[in-house]
Order: structure tokens, then sequence, then C-alpha cells
């Protein structure tokens, strides 16, 4: 088998790995993690994807065992001797207790893990069916912990209704999707949910408001309603795997999905500016 | 090593059994879990115990692949073997997958655990000193599930503080703490948190109300305030591995812990039931 993961120094089969039953992982969830694609032996937005990962572990207090460039160099070493034109690139850290207790008295130990899988090339053409889902999840929404349990039911629901995503909302106010973000346009200005603790900041929320910027479209950062998402002329997904997604339904109401739009054009560019920047070099 | 765990039909010890890092439990912490004392041979309040893990199965959507009676005797043919006066009974379903996505695609697989570990008898001479935490966790905490990582980072600053436990609060509402229940004595009237997604159904704490209602003290489930908690006039706190402990204190504010206080009454009754039901067979 040939290694597509990383895990604590050692270069290997991800299929091969196993942990303790006892990892702190299992017990709790405690760890954090990231994820991006990339082509080529690049890694798309790499340095962002560095930066909330180190923002990240830092938030839930796991210490990362090596410099940001060792980190970046074992994500490339993974990528770059991978098969596949396009991969995803999965990396996790994750704190190490050898017995159960909620207090961890170990501040100095974590396990690093890092896995390059296939991953199809972004498609700008699948429009997404969602459905709605209550948001559940807890106040920190803004980092990427392994407690993804309300993300698992919600995104099994969607699953199960032939639905490719599910919509987080609560109280009427749209969040962000089970597993990425959800903006509108509105009278041609693109609006997204501001940067707090109810939704991640996802690299690629990031890349659309500078995309849109520099198409010229207005950018509003503000928290919109179910019934503006359910009126927006268009809807959009972005997430680090898929870039931007226009969207085709909500539960039952039908959305419009012009390929002449303003977020037509802004997947475009997305897509555009993912294919440039992981171009193979000359 | 002595067969302290049960893991997938192997009776082996615990720090032997290695997972696939792969297991949706790292990845998701896709499980729930449940957990008990016992002395004798004997899990105190066992059928409770049995009946929130399967509850708490089917609220996640795992399936449990053998039925109530063959769990409850892996549960006591652990406890049985063990050498330990008093022992901590720890389970555990997780919902396995292969690959990495959010919505499970195989709804019939799932990995038990079972382990028993050594735990002190429960002390009610030990009063707590707690401290407050904003409770930022999901609305689901009446499932008990391995999404633990508020709990986790409240319990670790308890324990900087020199705390035994983390109390959280919700808008100057006091829900439970990190690993507790939490209720209060006013005016002869036990005061605790009404069931509901804020707080875990406890199973001392369902103890507790009977032992105050057998002692004629009046209960209400009703939420009370940070406020109240500092003014009480006795302060307890509840879990399956400690049973009843009374309060010391809550971050600067001392409370007071009367020997003859209706709290003690109760601590010392349900510590009476625990010893009483878990005595050797004549």
């Amino acid at each position: 088998m040939k290694p597509n993961a990383y895990y604590n120094g050692v270069f290997t089969a991800l299929e091969n790995i196993r942990i303790p039953l006892t990892d702190r992982a299992v017990f709790f969830g405690d760890g954090i993690y990231d994820a991006a694609i990339g082509r080529n032996g690049k890694i798309f937005m790499l340095e962002e994807h560095l930066d909330r990962f180190l923002a990240n572990a830092k938030a839930v207090d796991i210490p990362l065992k090596m410099s940001r460039e060792e980190l970046r160099e074992i994500l490339l070493h993974l990528v770059r001797h991978s098969p596949y034109e396009c991969y995803f690139v999965y990396f996790q850290l994750t704190r190490y207790s050898e017995k159960r207790t909620h207090a961890y008295t170990e501040a100095n130990k974590s396990n690093l893990l890092a896995t390059v899988t296939e991953q199809p090339m972004p498609n700008i053409e699948k429009a997404l069916k969602l459905t709605l889902a209550k948001d559940i999840r807890y106040e920190m929404c803004n980092v990427k912990t392994l407690n993804l349990l309300p993300a698992v039911l919600a995104s099994r629901k969607a699953l199960l209704l032939g639905k490719d995503e599910a919509v987080f909302h609560r109280n009427g106010t749209v969040t962000e999707c089970a597993h990425s973000n959800i903006h509108i346009i509105s009278n041609s200005v693109l609006i997204t949910h501001p940067l707090d603790n109810c939704i991640l900041p996802g690299i690629s929320r990031g890349h659309m408001i500078e995309v849109a910027r520099r198409l010229g479209v207005g950018v509003i950062e503000r928290a919109f309603s179910v019934y503006e998402l359910f009126n927006a002329d268009e809807v959009l997904v972005t997430s680090s795997s898929k870039l931007a997604s226009p969207v085709l339904s909500v539960d039952y109401r039908e959305l419009p999905c012009p390929k002449d739009g303003i977020g037509r054009k802004i997947c475009e560019e997305m897509l555009a500016d993912f294919v440039r920047l992981t171009e193979k070099e000359a």
C-alpha cells in the first residue's frame, strides 16, 4: 500500500494506522483538523489553512510539536508523492493522554495525522440541493474541532432525503451548512454571515469575498434569515473541497440558478483561481 | 495484564486495544457512552444506566448489535473478574465507517467498548470547590455523546485554578457542571434544573430526587440563577462516580456547608443506598 498518510513521524498507509482506544480523540473528540485540496504537488491556499490550523490548535490548547515549516513540508511531501490528479489533504491534531479524565494533565503531548486522498475536481456545473436543519451546535463553531456529531446527524438526514447538504438555522437565522458556508445574492449584493462563533471562517468564504470584490460585487457581512434565503436571487455554498457551488433548491423551494448570474461568475472565477494557482510548473 | 476491558467480542486489557485511526469516533466523536460504579460484583443502578445507554444509542442512530441482556452480562462479567473493592464501569458505543464522510452510509455497524477501572469509594466528607464557566455546549446535552471538548476545556480550567469542577451557566442560568449535575437547597427545598436538552439526565440526580422525597424534602425542578447559587443554603453536586457531594465554594464565594443540613442528609442517604445495594451476598 502506498504511503498516503503521516502519523507522529512516520509516512505510512492510512489504513494501517492503529491507535490506542484510550486516545483522547476517541473519548472526548479532543482535537482539531483542517482540510484543503490541490493539484500538481500544490495545496490550494495552503498558508491560509496553516494559519487556521495553528489558530485552532491554540484555541483548544493542543501543542503542535513542530514548526509551521515542518508541518508544511509534511503536507507537501504527501501530495507530491500522491498519484491523484486532484487530491484532498486532511490534517488533524489530537491531544493524547492514557487515562480517561476530562481535565487533561499533560499539556505538552499531541498526535499529528495528515493524509491525502483522491478528490474530484471542483465542478461548478453541479448545483446543490439543500435541506434545512436546526442548528443545535455549540458556541465554538469558529473552531474546526472533532466534535462533529450534530453535523454528522444533519448530513445523514440530508443524505436520506436525497440532498447534498444541510443548512443550519438558529432562531430563523441561517448560520452555515453542516460542512460548508452559505451565502446569498440579493439585489446584486453578496450577503454572508459575519465571522463569529456561529460559523467556521471558511477559507473558501474568504476567497469568495476577495473574488466578489475583484468583480466589483458589493459584499455585506451580516446574518440573513431563512426567509431571505428562500427569496434570494442566487445562493452559493462554499467549502474547501468544492470551492463554490450554486444552489438549486432548499427543501421544496426551488431557487434561481441563472447561468449568467453574479453567483455563477463568482464560482467560475474561484475555479479559475484554483486551476491557475495549482498549475504544473513550466 | 488482566482483562479489564471488552471490545467487539473480546475480553482483553484496555491498554492493548488498538483501533483504526479512521474510526468515526476519532474523526467525528461519533458515539455515546455511559458510566457507573459498583462493588462486590454489582453495578449500582445498572438498569437505569442501561436504559439511558440504549436511549442515547437510539438518539444518535447507532445500533447496539446485541440485546440488553447480553450487554448487561458483559458488564457484570467484567466487574465480577475485577480485583477492585470499588470500581468504575465505562461503556461506549461508536459508529464505525472506513472512509471519512460526515453522512454515514453504513447504519448497521458499531463498536462496543466496556472497561472497568479502580474507583475510590464515594466520599461525602470531601466538599467540592467549583468555578464558573460559560456554557457554550450544544443543544443535546441530554445525550451522553463523545462530543466533550467544551467539558474538557472547562475541566482543565478548573484544574488549573485548583478547583474540583466547573459550573456551567448560560445567560445567568446555571445548567450543570462539566461532568456532574448541580442543585441548590433554598428555604428547605431542593431545586434542580429540569430535564431538557441543557443537562444530562443524571442517574444520581434521579436517585437524589427519590432520596429527597423519601426524606420529606420538597423538590422543585426548575432552572436557578447564578445569583441563587451564590445565595443558596446548601449546594449539592451529583454524578455517577461520586454520588452526591457537598459544595464548599464557587470561585471566591464560600458556601454554607452545614454538617446537619438537608444536603448533608441527602448525601448520607445516597451513600447508604449505594453501600446497602452493593453489599456482598450472604
